[in-house]
């Protein structure tokens, strides 16, 4: 496909085009990743969450530009919350910093739900397979809140970064708890205000009430990102997690994993997909939601039904 | 079954131990939920979501109690966000009101994700027509966070209430976009704080852009929930929402794409459950796995392959 080699020769257009395909599930799509699939591999993928006014893309645009100077290519997939309704990345349009937008070893892309559950983090993971691909040394994969669905994105990532912020509330430690177990390293930011010592002090807490039974205890920085302090020491931090787990197995646990989980994504959408097919064929399923909906059957033997038909 | 009969005679005990069969998936739970299904479709479901701060569970608590007084009976499922690796609701201890729980009226749930992506939102809403076949006049489902599985979630709702506090930060904006289409009701909780009168301007200037073809344009109440401010007053809008719906048709509406969604779920499920069983037994899907992580096969070729041995 022209599409590919052309993104295999470096072309920024194809590259574009690629996660757009991806995004709006053209046709093309499937091929395009069928034929990238085997340049994968190479990039070191870091998830980055935390709550909403933790700065998170202002710390993601930082650590960019520090890889940067490092001399590593960058990508970053910044994934926006949208409505379950009308669809669209509504951050699509937010300000990044000027300068990363203007250097071509930076390719930054949001995205946002449109299609079925799911879906996106499977768009996710394939974005990053094209910025894989595409050679990118360090991919970002930047998500607002702590769903599960963020938790899935998440998933993606060879080292995940959750950045905390002091003085966000009472649920905020039902959060913490929440994302505790998926951060590799803490960032605490904004770590200027009141409540700094007393966040880091409690996370500490709860991390070692956590780690029985791990080698690898997350490690706490803080920084100040929009004064650019504490990046360089966090970059390193990054750093210093994916030779860990390079050096100790891990990292090839965690990706057998995710193809795993990827496999099993793939398999559901392409099976519900035909199987919606042919009771639309059949004109089948407005039936049998009638049918449930009056109460005459109930959804369990339904889809039992649906199921044995189909099936071998 | 004893255990539906028990729960139909109003047996809290049977209702207790209904949701735990839905929530640990044992054997038993296909079948109460089959049962249950024809004793469903009565009470008025209330979704309440909104970012971490804005006090919805003292909020729930109060709506509860408010409801109590009017003479009618309550049903809560509190989601708590919880660790996507070692499962459990870490909310499920927290301190609701004493004399909410020591209410014969009220029955208050925690549930927390265990199991697989959209297991929730299944469990959910199968807890929601567990309390709907004991026959509870008002159902409560609260979540934390407004990701997309929160939306799943909430879908399950006949009422959304959005809840909003006054100055949260800069993310804001984003997630007030991301949930502005799924309340019917919002409330600014705090109301007392500083910046409340600004909130409701921004929201009543967002909710005019996307009111365009609704005939329910939500409305905002103002509430401070730890004093008891503003709930009677919330909860007559409530009430007027759900008669409103009644009367227009879209709750029918609502109600058919709810019973839809929970079909192709479950469909969903059960679909991978048995694939993946048939793929275990020949210990197939492990070696799949290592083909696609040595980049010998792509995953969507394999995924294919595996459609096509297994369906008609």
């Amino acid at each position: 496909m022209q599409i590919v080699e052309e993104l295999l020769n470096g072309s920024r257009v194809a590259l574009a085009r690629a996660i757009t395909a991806v995004e709006n599930e053209y046709d093309e799509a499937v091929d395009i990743m069928r034929q990238l699939y085997s340049h994968t591999g190479r990039a070191h993928v870091i998830g980055i969450t935390g709550p909403p006014g933790a700065g998170k893309s202002t710390l993601t645009d930082k650590l960019a530009k520090e890889y940067r100077n490092l001399g590593k290519t960058v990508g970053i997939i910044a994934i926006d919350p949208t409505s379950p309704f009308s669809g669209g990345a509504i951050l699509g349009d937010r300000i990044r910093m000027l300068d990363l937008t203007l250097d071509e070893g930076v390719f930054i892309r949001s995205m946002g739900t449109r299609g079925s559950l799911g879906g996106l983090s499977r768009k996710t993971s394939e974005a990053v397979k094209i910025l894989d691909a595409f050679g990118k040394d360090v991919i970002f994969v930047e998500t607002v809140g702590v769903g599960q669905s963020e938790v899935d994105i998440i998933k993606t990532a060879d080292t995940t970064l959750v950045v905390l912020v002091p003085g966000l509330g009472d649920d905020i430690q039902a959060i913490k708890a929440g994302i505790l177990e998926i951060g590799d390293v803490f960032a605490i930011n904004k770590a200027d205000r009141e409540g700094a010592d007393r966040l880091q002090i409690e996370l500490n807490a709860m991390l070692d009430l956590n780690q029985e039974h791990m080698d690898w205890r997350p490690p706490i920085k803080r920084t100040v990102a929009n004064q650019s302090e504490g990046i360089s020491e966090l970059v390193e931090t990054l750093e210093e997690h994916i030779a860990y787990t390079h050096k100790s197995g891990g990292l090839e646990l965690r990706r057998t994993q995710r193809t795993k989980s990827e496999l099993l994504a793939l398999l559901h959408e392409h099976l519900s997909r035909r199987i919606l097919g042919k009771l639309d064929d059949a004109g089948q399923f407005e039936t049998l939601v009638a049918s449930v909906e009056r109460r005459e059957r109930d959804p369990y033997s339904v889809v039992g039904q649906i199921l044995n038909d189909l099936m071998k």
